[in-house]
């Protein structure tokens, strides 16, 4: 699939994206999509019977590959495929997929993801956008109540977008049901508003300035009985409500649920930026010299400074180790299209890997692209270098799609609630409590890599013996050790607090700096592990050795950063702390001579890194 | 000063900057220059006797002031009386003063400072362009033998600077004097360029398109003799150099000493657009509710989340004490000024806390603008709320000025020549020697504050025994402890290296991460003792009460992101890192609800906060 894109990407002209106006940009992007629609690209993700291809792993991945060059495309790709076009398929039933789902994979029928609110971003629950059943006509009456209700920063809506998957609150009979989605038209066939709805312009922003975002209000727009995506909840032509799944609360979760792939297409776009901004600095500072070595005439490359190095390679490691757990989430996704009745645990492990590793990839891309600029210096800040561009359109990755604290404490809630059924289904209190009157050894929760993993264990050092830091047992361990401490302090922090009889949010706010934690060192191991998985893939005995290296600089630069923990935790001496350090700059020495074959490897297009600063 | 600005900037109408096309841009800012230039205030610190006012301190904090709008202006105001007005004054001698104050004040004379070159950036001393004195003309042949020396992101250059200083290696009789700064007209009084000059524009750059950054290029232009800024070298007639400073390098780093008012502006600058964005965050966060506090109809503040605070608040208690550190700096700028003959080593001291103070300023600047993006979601994407602004003209803060690493390079070199000062001007092996023979207290170099320091370490508890977390004496002990053993250690640490015949590059090389460590743990400890410096001119009981608390929480985080380091040599046991981490929790907690207290002291004119997210 890669290797197919790259293709197509080479035989197209990928135009660049700075210096463009906005009106200019948006048409630019636009033509680029209808492009992408005619390369048949955008079939890969629907189903065969509606012309498309059924291959979800390759739709993802396809979407990676576009966020090589200009992001404003990707994303603009995303709200028509992935959310609109996904939001038809997956919560529509047959007579939505028969009527819309060709025209909107040929971009007949442009449209637009309509879930957030003015005042609702993160709490999808509470939206106040109401969709109210009127049985006299056998129609929905979609409206904003307020301002607070506004659709907000839609994509597709300010210019282009004929139709909206709203989400908003059923009410029927008098009664509300929670959450669903609705087609609604929103603009006329020639691009004026259809009555009872306002469109805005959100207006420039900070990157992404070829995605047309604008605002959604309102007033009291019918629209027939069948617009509803009915899935998962359905009304009769007299309003009466049934659903499949009886629990308002596990409906709207699964709701919610089918559009992980969003999150999953995120998180590889965010790793193709990060590439490609690694790729450029790698390059510059292979050849960028500054000051003489002294006692010779010559200047020394700015990558054979340890300080450079430390900006670049332990990023430039996490970016692997990131590049494979991504991998195996879109290997996951792939493989759960496939089973019939996915059971619930394996469903719910999936989403808290995919919220997890949005939310590190995305902090990662937002870090390591604002090292790159400044790793170039002023020349990272001119728009031709490619850097500036990069950083303003990645920015939001770390909001949209869930914003990433809010997905991380997802991850923590997901594992304290199979801690808590690990024990039993005991409510939280009970739990706490027999937590604290037990020793016991959890069994952590395996990722793909899991018999490599217990190989590797298995062969590594015990647990008492002087380890070395750069056996993998040994990272893995303190990865694992980490997660299971965390996750068992956070248990009897909570229980604590709740027997003192702290108010029950102020018990989880107080801790939510552990609560994030949690979250954060689970995703830590699990892309260690999917690392680790992959270098035992890997046949090549030369690529294993280096990815061997990156590894061990992926786990040691971890767990510097984290040392302090390790250290008030008594999992590392002061000795051994030290250690890791000296181990990290060991490895960035180690490693520099193979930095450029290691962005090299990405094979980003040429066409995407056409920068005066890297140009022979 | 600061009421006064505020009071003009009331009175004018400041236009925001997002939105506009690029040229527009320029033209816009060019008009706000001419705005400024006629309120009189960038003629402040320049001398009396040509119409300015002699009030340096005043003339930085109006820069800081200005730079609480459009960051464009700013630093096209930087570019014409801060730089190259200041080489004209500083460098220059009575005939340059003359000839150009007047209309360099007036904005009659569009200006440029052209030191960077494509190929050297930080090696200002390798810079490749050439003036060659011709004895037969009297005059200077200022050339640029290849690309490599193309004069680089010089601001003014691209559209309205009609002269450039410009920054050459001096060569005279066949020899090369170093590098001295020259008066060069680069355009004609209707705009294009004098013969022998190449411009080009630099195009779109991230952020400051306000600002027309330019590329100059001299093929063999001639100026006469006289426009060689001749302060601290001069050519006479007949091509014989002198120079009041005789050794090259002394006198190199003495001109480029002169230049230290810029990197004061730019600390200055980035603290406003910190205080800007975090105005904005916390009025966004106090006001912003998401998610139903449980048992209640009640949605809670975002503000009122842990995370959310840990986000912002240690930020808002940094950003006070970097303000209380350049408040300062300014004073210590404006006294040296007044001193006739300050020694070498306060100068040289002076020195190197604007290069550290400006290095981490603007790093704060960075992530706590990019925090505050994040902190307001979606809607701190949008332009029309300020932060996407913000963030990308602030980006090159860090390089620009000094690129930060090679500045906090500086000051660790600076704090290893004082060490080896100390220890009677041993060389550097034989200082080491002495140094790891010798066991003894070093008395390390005091901030403006050591009256005050010295009051509190008396009266705070002795070494041994058990200190409370909130004992200032116990926090600046744990700084200073912290800087002279990093220093040591460092000097031991290249000792070691230099016994074991490693070559000199490496050796320093190997340790770069050592070196930067020592130049931050110095800066800190410097904004610490102005925080407390400041809390005791603090005369209002309920403020200082106040900025106590703010100044707990500055150290404390401040420990709490090192206590790996404190944790790894014996500064803390493990109890009391993690109730370092208590702390900062709490801390957070006890100063939530005067956040929007402390951002509303920032005093910023409400024009400049005109943010749909946080409007009425």
């Amino acid at each position: 699939m890669r290797r197919d894109v790259r293709a197509q990407l080479d035989s197209t002209e990928q135009p660049p994206a700075h210096g463009l106006e906005r009106e200019e940009h948006r048409a630019q992007v636009l033509d680029q999509l209808k492009e992408l629609a005619r390369t048949g690209r955008p079939h890969l993700g629907f189903p065969v019977e509606y012309g498309g291809k059924g291959d979800i792993g390759g739709s993802i991945v396809s979407f990676e590959m576009i966020a090589l060059g200009d992001l404003s495309v990707m994303v603009k790709a995303g709200v028509q495929w992935g959310l609109f076009g996904g939001a038809v398929e997956l919560l529509g039933t047959q007579r939505h997929h028969e009527r819309y789902l060709r025209a909107i994979m040929d971009l007949d029928l442009p449209g637009c993801f309509a879930m957030t609110e003015y005042g609702h971003g993160s709490d999808v629950q509470n939206l106040k956008t109401t969709a109210t059943y009127d049985p006299a006509t056998q129609e929905f009456v979609v409206h904003t109540p307020d301002t607070s209700a506004r659709k907000e920063y839609i994509g597709n809506a300010a210019r282009d977008g004929r139709m909206a998957a709203v989400f908003a609150q059923l009410v029927t009979g008098g009664e509300s049901r929670g959450v669903h989605a609705f087609l609604v038209p929103i603009r006329n066939d020639d691009g004026t508003p259809m009555p009872g709805v306002t469109i805005e312009d959100c207006g420039h922003k900070a990157g992404l300035n070829g995605v047309d975002n604008g605002r959604l209000t309102f007033d009291e727009v019918r629209i027939p009985r069948t617009a509803l995506l009915n899935r998962y909840g359905d009304v009769a032509e007299d309003g009466t409500y049934s659903s499949p799944i009886e629990s308002d609360g596990r409906r709207f979760f699964t709701m919610l649920g089918t559009l992980v792939r969003g999150r999953v297409s995120v998180a590889g776009s965010a790793g193709s930026a990060t590439k490609r901004a690694l790729t450029i600095a790698v390059r510059y500072g292979d050849r960028r010299t500054q000051f003489e070595r002294p006692g010779t005439d010559d200047e020394v490359a700015i990558l054979d400074y340890l300080g450079h190095q430390r900006k670049l390679l332990p990023a430039l490691a996490t970016t692997y180790a990131l590049h494979f757990a991504q991998e195996e989430l879109v290997t996951a996704l792939d493989e759960l299209q496939h089973i019939d009745e996915p059971d619930e645990r394996m469903r719910r492990e999936f989403e808290s890997h995919a919220a997890g590793v949005k939310a590190v990839a995305t902090w990662h891309a937002t870090s390591t692209i604002q090292a790159a600029r400044e790793a170039c210096g002023g020349a990272g800040y001119l728009a031709e270098n490619i850097l500036p561009q990069l950083k303003a359109d990645t920015d939001v990755f770390t909001t949209f799609e869930g914003d990433n604290t809010v997905l991380l404490q997802l991850v923590a809630k997901g594992m304290l609630t199979s801690y808590k059924q690990e024990v039993q289904d005991l409510r939280p209190l009970e739990t706490a409590r027999f937590v604290a009157e037990q020793v016991f050894e959890r069994v952590i929760e395996r990722t793909a890599a899991r018999k490599v993993i217990e190989r590797i264990m298995d062969a590594g050092p015990r647990r008492d013996e002087e380890d070395s830091l750069y056996d993998r047992a040994w990272q893995v361990r303190m990865f694992e050790d980490r997660e299971e401490h965390v996750l068992d302090s956070l248990v009897q922090r909570l229980r604590r607090a709740g027997n003192d009889g702290v108010d029950a949010f102020d018990v989880f706010n107080n801790a939510q700096d552990h609560v994030l934690r949690a979250g954060r060192v689970h995703v830590d191991r699990v892309v260690l592990e999917g690392f680790v998985g992959a270098i035992d893939g890997c046949t090549d005995p030369d690529t294993k050795a280096l990815l061997e290296q990156l590894c061990d600089l992926y786990a040691l630069a971890n767990i510097e950063a984290d040392r302090a923990w390790f250290l008030e935790h008594g999992r590392l001496t002061s000795q051994r702390s030290k250690a890791v350090v000296a181990a990290v700059n060991e490895l960035c020495r180690e490693l520099r001579p193979r930095a450029r074959e290691l962005v090299d490897a990405f094979a980003i297009p040429e066409q995407f890194l056409q920068a005066p600063i890297i140009a022979d």
